[in-house]
């Protein structure tokens, strides 16, 4: 394939920001040809701002059926990411969906399955966050045994402010049928994904989440987690969306360095040798390694990685470049956020992988009892 | 009392330090006079540093008969704070007592209550960290409702690295029997109550501590606790011994502003109006209160706090000036940290003020199979 034709689905927000950088030929061997919204309003909007020039569906089945369509990009509401993947991958389309991969990973995990399925296509996911070079040389430090082994992560994302006037923009938002969930859903999942693609993923949780803490909406406002690895590493993530001014600092320990990413520069601190082996040798009282600072040289020169993202997924189907972001690795961090729900309600560990059937019992229990009527269908 | 008679009972290792500077004449209104060690060897040091023209005992119960003393410094091991301040406050001595106030709070409360028998009687602890302007400021932005309500607190502690040969250096060390606890009871007690000192007491506790992580001891090397207080706020405080380079980062944010002390810098940041107003106020979309970053003076100019904590309990029994740390302060942070061991030994919630009875059953149990035979009389 030389070039590959693109619809976009859902083009109300974060769509149209992926129609931007494609309609202005952005991205290379790509091209945009058609926008597919169930709201009329939405399609017409984008008319007028992309040009008449373009195919508008308001049925995804007319999408899947136009054999002129090579791929789509998935901007829907969370609920629909994996029936639209599991449609499109059945139809032969490439799949490149927004993230949350789902909202429940046994519906992840069908999609999943089906991609499995058809290895001629490609799945992948927006995990634009992943492009960032801060995160990529944080990752290069850790898998490559730079800070020795794990001890300690500690994530606290509590940049993401959300007035109520947000949540009540949409009748279908913070509720658990419209949206399925809060700030673990919509704001962390890059950084959900981040923490388990540099420092690998836990094997328990425990976690307190507050539901509707500071806003009135259903879903949680706040959360802190204890994490704990196979290794005997522990971890810590804290989320919030009412802190004003917030804090996003990420720390990653390791017995031979330890790694700070805050206000999106990174730290990198190394000892000439690792701790454990220190540890056996020292024979004095008060005694520490010797640490040296590194400067670890890491510029974002992007406000999102967006665009880099489409054009890893574009590459990856023309000439098989490795993909960043495969929609396989949606169900990682997605994981980690049911964990946390599922601890608060059970008020109890919960191991990983989690109980897929489980979790999505306890998840229809909320979803019953919800405002929404919307069901994941607005 | 124009001049107080100091004497320091213990004169090992921080008895020593609490030495120089007295025997330098840097405390006003003070005067070392005698110096009590129940191992001769301690005292014979003590003779050659500091000179003969001092009273050296090795019985404390010497030091409390001899009326020419007015005020002890106890700087003995853990477990015998509390009955040495009781015995010197029976005795008529002003009591100063090392941190912590004692192992477990039902003994410390013991002490505090004889205090109350005695209010002509100074009881002091040497929370030195109280003195420096970066936690006072802290404080007082706080207290005075500069960052609004409390909202989250978090304080990674992790720069008190220890080497296995620390820990075998004494056989009662890192020992239930011998010293009652580890990074918490040891080290931590500075920032146990410095955290209650300025955020308030938390009103219940769950806590992951690991037991002899990545050292052979008893003891703790390694916490994360969360910590609920009565306004609905949270809490975390995480440490280690085995980290380098540690971290110390204390955070803590309200609905008007956030505190930042790392490095011993403080940095603050408050918003225009309260974000619980803004957030009542505000229709739009992705707005936040605008935030300014405001510059606090706090500088450190003392490596320790410790003169200046002899001073102000000095000053305080010559001329009643206003005591910064009371020991009956001490049981505070000790609950805390009483709380931490609980909650995990039992793997659940604790609330505050804890059973002490509760606690000290569950102590006993650990310091019954404990490989020091010391009992804190070491």
């Amino acid at each position: 394939m030389d070039k590959v034709r693109i619809a976009i689905i859902g083009v109300n927000n974060i769509g149209t920001v992926h129609a931007t950088y494609l309609a202005q030929h952005q991205i290379k061997n790509a091209e945009l040809v058609a926008f597919c919204d169930h709201n009329v309003k939405h399609l017409a909007t984008a008319k007028e701002k992309f040009g008449s020039q373009y195919k508008f569906y308001s049925d995804t089945d007319e999408v899947m059926k136009d054999p002129d369509i090579d791929a789509i990009i998935i901007a829907t509401p969370h609920y629909s990411h994996p029936e639209l993947s599991i449609a499109g991958l059945n139809a032969g389309k490439h799949v490149l969906t927004e993230k949350p991969a789902g909202v429940y990973t046994k519906n992840v995990r069908e999609a999943i399955n089906v991609s499995h399925e058809h290895p001629e296509l490609t799945y992948g996911i927006m995990y634009n966050q992943r492009m960032n070079p801060v995160y990529q040389k944080a990752r290069q430090l850790v898998q490559s045994g730079a800070i020795g082994e794990l001890r300690r992560t500690n994530w606290i994302i509590t940049n993401w402010y959300r007035s109520q006037s947000y949540y009540d923009s949409s009748s279908w938002r913070a509720t658990w049928a419209g949206e399925g969930g809060g700030v673990l859903l919509n704001q962390d999942p890059h950084q959900l994904d981040l923490w388990q693609w540099i420092c690998g993923m836990p094997k328990r949780i425990m976690s307190f989440v507050s539901f509707g803490k500071l806003r009135q909406i259903e879903v949680e406002t706040e959360v802190t987690a204890y994490a704990e690895y196979e290794n005997g590493a522990t971890g810590v993530f804290v989320t919030s969306v009412t802190e004003t001014p917030g804090t996003n600092r990420f720390e990653i320990v390791g017995s031979r360095g330890k790694i700070v990413i805050e206000n999106n520069q990174l730290s990198f601190w190394q000892s000439v040798v690792d701790e454990q082996q220190w540890n056996q040798e020292y024979k004095g009282g008060f005694g520490e390694p010797e640490v040296w600072k590194i400067d670890v040289p890491a510029v974002w020169d992007d406000q999102t990685g967006h665009a880099k993202t489409v054009q890893n997924f574009v590459n990856h189907i023309v000439d098989g470049e490795k993909l960043v972001s495969p929609a396989a690795d949606g169900i990682l961090g997605l994981s980690i956020s049911n964990a946390m729900y599922l601890s608060t309600w059970q008020q109890q560990w919960v191991d990983l992988p989690i109980d897929e059937d489980e979790y999505l019992t306890e998840l229809k229990k909320r979803i019953a009892t919800s405002k929404s009527k919307h069901d994941g269908q607005q």
